[in-house]
C-alpha cells in the first residue's frame, strides 16, 4: 500500500470512516441507550480507532450530535420551507403527521431522546443545538405562522412562539416523556384543538 | 448513652436522619448538578453514614425522588383542588404564575430538573414518578377542566388529555429546555391563547 496522505483517495477514505462512525452511533444507542454507549462500542462497531474518534470529537454526545444532524442533512425535505397549500390546518396536519411517522421509526426516536437529554444536562451542547439545528428548524415553523397571521388566519396579536408551542409542544412532549401512543390521529386533534382554542366557538 | 433500639428517641432520631437526608440531597443537587451528586456527598453534608443511606434507598436518584416528594406534602395546598372560583381563566392564571414562582426557585427548580431527566432515562422511576406524584398531579387539573367543561367554559368536543398540555406544555417546556424567561406575563399569555385558540375569533 502507498501512502495516501493528502491524496483525493485519503479524503474519500477519510470520509467513509466518518460516515461509519455516525451510522455506528446511531445504531448503537437505538440498541444500548445513552447511558451505555461508549466511544469504545463506536468504534469496534465502525471498525475504527478510538483515537480517531477523539480526534474528530471531544465525547459521546457530540458523535450522537453530528451523526444526527448528518441524518437530517440527508432529509432535505426537512429544512426546506413548511407546505403553504394556502390551508394552514391541513398544512400543520401534513407536517405534524410526517413527525408522528419519524417518531414512530426507534432509529431515528431514540438517538433523538438520548441527545435531547444530553441537552438538558450541558448547557454548551445546547447552545450548539439551538445554533446548527432546533433554531432554523424553529425559523421555518415561524416564517409559516408569520404567512398565516398575514393571511388573516391567526389572530393579528397572536404571539407566534406561544402559538409554536401549542401546536407542536403536545406531540415533543407525548414522545419524549412517553405519555402515549404516537398518531396520525392524536396529530390532527392538536392542531384542530391549538387552532381552535378550548373555549366554545359560538 | 444508653440504648435506643425501638425506643420513641430513636424513632425521632431516625425520622431526623431522614430528613438530613432529603434536605442535604436537595442543597446539594442545587449545589452540584445531578451529575455530580453522590451517596457519599449526601452522607457527608447530612452528618450520616453511607450504609445509612444505602439501606433506606437503592440509588441517589430514589433519595432525589423523595425529598422531592416531601417537599410536595409540605406544601398541602398543592396536592388539594385547583381554585375553583368558577372563572376558569382567572383561576388557570393563579395556578400557572404559582408554579413560575416555583420554577424560579432554585431550590425548587435543580432538583425538578434533575429528576426530570432521570425519568426521561429510567422508565421504572417514571413509572413510580407516575404514579405517587405526576398521576395525582395530573388528577386534579383534568377534575378542574372537567367541571368547567361542564359548565360551559370548555367546548364538549374539548380532549382534556390535550387541553392539559395546552395549558402547561409550555410553560413546563420553556422551564425545562431553559428557553426564556418564567414570568407571570408569560403564564398569563399562555393561559389566553389555549383558552382562546390561534385563529382570529369572529
Amino acid at each position: 500500500m502507498t501512502t495516501q496522505r493528502r491524496t483525493p483517495d485519503a479524503g474519500r477514505r477519510s470520509e467513509a470512516t466518518r460516515r461509519a462512525i455516525l451510522d455506528a452511533a446511531l445504531e448503537l444507542v437505538g440498541e444500548v441507550g445513552y447511558a451505555r454507549l461508549s466511544i469504545e462500542g463506536i468504534a469496534a462497531r465502525a471498525g475504527a480507532g478510538k483515537q480517531t474518534i477523539y480526534r474528530w470529537w471531544p465525547s459521546k454526545g457530540a458523535v450522537l450530535f453530528d451523526a444526527l444532524l448528518a441524518l437530517s442533512e440527508g432529509r432535505d425535505e426537512e429544512l426546506a420551507d413548511l407546505p403553504d397549500t394556502g390551508d394552514l390546518e391541513a398544512d400543520l396536519k401534513t407536517v405534524l403527521r410526517a413527525t408522528v411517522d419519524e417518531l414512530n421509526d426507534p432509529r431515528l426516536s431514540e438517538p433523538m431522546r438520548a441527545l435531547t437529554v444530553e441537552i438538558l444536562l450541558d448547557p454548551k451542547l445546547a447552545a450548539d443545538f439551538a445554533e446548527r439545528l432546533d433554531g432554523p428548524l424553529r425559523e421555518l415553523k415561524l416564517r409559516r405562522l408569520r404567512r398565516a397571521r398575514e393571511a388573516g388566519q391567526l389572530a393579528p396579536d397572536v404571539d407566534l412562539d406561544i402559538a409554536l408551542d401549542l401546536i407542536w409542544g403536545p406531540l415533543q412532549r407525548r414522545w419524549l416523556h412517553r405519555e402515549g401512543p404516537l398518531t396520525a390521529e392524536f396529530a390532527d386533534a392538536v392542531v384542530e384543538t391549538a387552532l381552535n382554542g378550548l373555549r366554545p366557538r359560538t
